[in-house]
């Protein structure tokens, strides 16, 4: 088996922490002067490591094995949130660089072709996973022509001349090019450390259904606008919140997961009867079926509001991510490499953040793996993940690469 | 009795509306260019009334008779709430001259001495009710000083400078300088309109209790923490806010109101639980026990949830404001008047918004006398009242003007 080089990865993952640091963490949002630069420099490391690299005409950076046979596709994103941190994304991205270089130096393992790349905006800067949306042809041009940065509104087209990748060719998966596409992630969650593991197999990433709700009342003023004849948007807005916090758990999953993360009453004054509220409900699950009874469920509280309540209220779906299963196969690899490196210490879990692995994952068979995050803090500078689980982490990948492209 | 000119009174009011107009209503915040132009209008308007006008260091027109004898104070405001109504506040001011002008006109009343005055700033651009608060010795030259605007953080030095009232006197209150103070003002709710009155006598000022109330919870990626371990400040929110909702009604009176107006939740991104949550309670009644019911179960509301919630809940009291009951003698007078005029037309209630009358009161029996709003709607540029309604109140309250200066 390939013995992967413990210094060597965290020295790589510590120099692209360089990239636009920011306290503990990194601030690198895709096509920022810290991310192009920091493109460049993994390319280098990708060519070092003996991969041919190319950063494509939206930013993915793709390192190709000259090897001949069964291929497979290792990647993650290099991107961060704004003042996130320093190993969402790139760790996987640099476990793929290190299983390529320790292949490559063991004589058993030397002829086997891996591939590495870094995913292009998986944080959603410009639109969300555009990197592996564009490689597997999910991403037209009229798709960038009309991308915008999602906090200044600058367009995607003047950052990539920018960065110097305008009229760059795209990278395009070919079909049956890879036996299938593996991701290393942090965790971003605490059931790893709460259930005192090192190694988690992910066995689905979760979709994602997102609604906009939206309460229209009558504004008026706080001291003459007697209770009975008020209609008040954000006292509308709590009483459907609560009745979706009340009635959710007996249609979720164990796993399930829902949240109202924006809301906003208007006009917002401490003596006006606000005469609109809005806010964002999302809900996450391995199960399409779970998502599938909860959408409706939350189209019925609204018409039941709209039916029975002072209020108008508006409910408008904002998207659904489908769920995406794992592949079966590719787990064991991973349950077979974990239970060899760490005895006991792997479970399989579903992920609750998205990833590029399931935009790949419409073309490829495709598989994940999780090392704990300290405190399950995710999204923010101060994350982190114990050196010793980055280092286990990336053996137990190198050690599932094996066994798959050794398979008959 | 005296007989008020309705066309020389509502031709004042449309004149006065051309300061600052907005749409069908008015823009004219205390010190604004146009505030300070309508100001000058309005001394000039006391002075062809008789009166001897004078604008004072904090922007108060006060216009005084030279007569002798039992002397009262009319008023109300001439500054508006932003993109506000045309008759809020303005009306009370233009009704005190035009009664002034009508007892002059009339022998049998020409000896009465009556005051008319213009408070500045009440509807708060710098403080609210600063100019009445100044006239009762309640405003001292510090508050001036740490003073800025609500909405630009501009000084109220700077703006009293540029308005040409620096350094200049600031008029008081003698005792025994007058009988009483008499306020007339739109209702600014719909309760003479639904009621069929035409008139209303209030009966008293309600105190306002305001509390701000702050949830801190954990904030966490929406995906990846399990619903069981989440510190969800924004759900905590929602939870006490229903509480109130349910709660309150049993402490509270008949005319009692209560509004949460402002709320945030941080970060407020539809992917990120809440850490931090924050709302603006307040409630309004014009019977103090009820205040202090209300006040005493808010406490205890945010008490339970911080022993048994999962976030912690800061209660902070913003401000108690006492109910200020009208002298009831001079409701009487309100009631004989509005009798004479618009027989069975009139009603008792009390104020629900705040107004000069309950600073004024702190010094001087004081009366109030509401005009029906229509529909109900103020604090917004749509608002309205009936030409006939305008010009009634003005009558009955020049003959209630007459009926107390008349008394023993």
């Amino acid at each position: 088996m390939p013995k992967i080089n413990g210094e060597r990865l965290l020295a790589d993952l510590r120099r692209m922490a360089e990239f636009g640091r920011y306290q503990t963490g990194v601030h690198r949002p895709h096509l920022s002067p810290q991310d192009v630069e920091s493109r460049h420099w993994l390319a280098g490391r990708m060519k070092e490591a003996g991969l041919e690299p190319v950063i494509d005409g939206i930013g993915n950076v793709i390192g190709r094995s000259g090897k001949s046979g069964p291929k497979l596709l290792m990647g993650s994103h290099t991107d961060t949130q704004p003042r996130g941190g320093w190993l969402d994304g790139v760790m996987g991205v640099i476990y793929g660089i290190e299983v390529a270089r320790a292949l490559a130096e063991d004589p058993k393992t030397a002829h086997l072709a891996v591939d590495v790349a870094s995913w292009a905006d998986e944080e959603g800067h410009w639109g969300g996973m555009l990197g592996s949306k564009s490689f597997i042809g999910r991403l037209v041009e009229a798709d960038i022509d009309k991308a915008r940065h999602r906090e200044d509104g600058s367009k995607l087209r003047d950052a990539l001349q920018g960065a110097g990748l305008a009229g760059k060719k795209r990278e395009e998966l070919k079909d049956g090019e890879y036996r299938c596409y593996l991701e290393a992630h942090i965790e971003q969650g605490g059931l790893l450390e709460a259930s005192g593991k090192r190694i988690g197999v992910v066995t689905a990433i979760v979709g994602i259904y997102q609604y906009r709700l939206t309460f229209t009342g009558i504004q008026n003023h706080a001291g003459t606008t007697p209770m009975p004849i008020r209609k008040d948007a954000g006292a509308a807005m709590m009483r459907l919140y609560n009745e979706v916090m009340e009635i959710f758990p007996a249609l979720a999953g164990p796993r399930t997961v829902w949240t109202v993360g924006r809301m906003s009453i208007e006009p917002g004054a401490p003596a006006i009867i606000p005469g609109k509220a809005e806010m964002i409900l999302q809900f996450r699950d391995a199960d399409r079926a779970v998502l599938e009874a909860l959408d409706k469920k939350t189209f019925e509280i609204a018409a039941a509001h709209n039916a029975g309540g002072s209020c108008a209220v508006e409910c408008v779906n904002l998207g659904r991510t489908m769920p995406a299963p794992m592949d079966e196969r590719l787990q064991e690899a991973f349950d077979e490499a974990a239970e060899h490196h760490a005895p006991g210490a792997h479970m399989r879990m579903p992920s609750g953040a998205g990833h590029d692995a399931q935009i790949l994952a419409q073309r490829l068979p495709a598989a994940m793996m999780f090392v704990p995050s300290i405190g399950g803090v995710s999204h923010h500078f101060t994350e982190n993940t114990a050196d010793a689980d980055i280092v286990l982490g990336c053996q137990v990948f190198a050690d599932a690469v094996v066994r798959i492209l050794s398979r008959n």
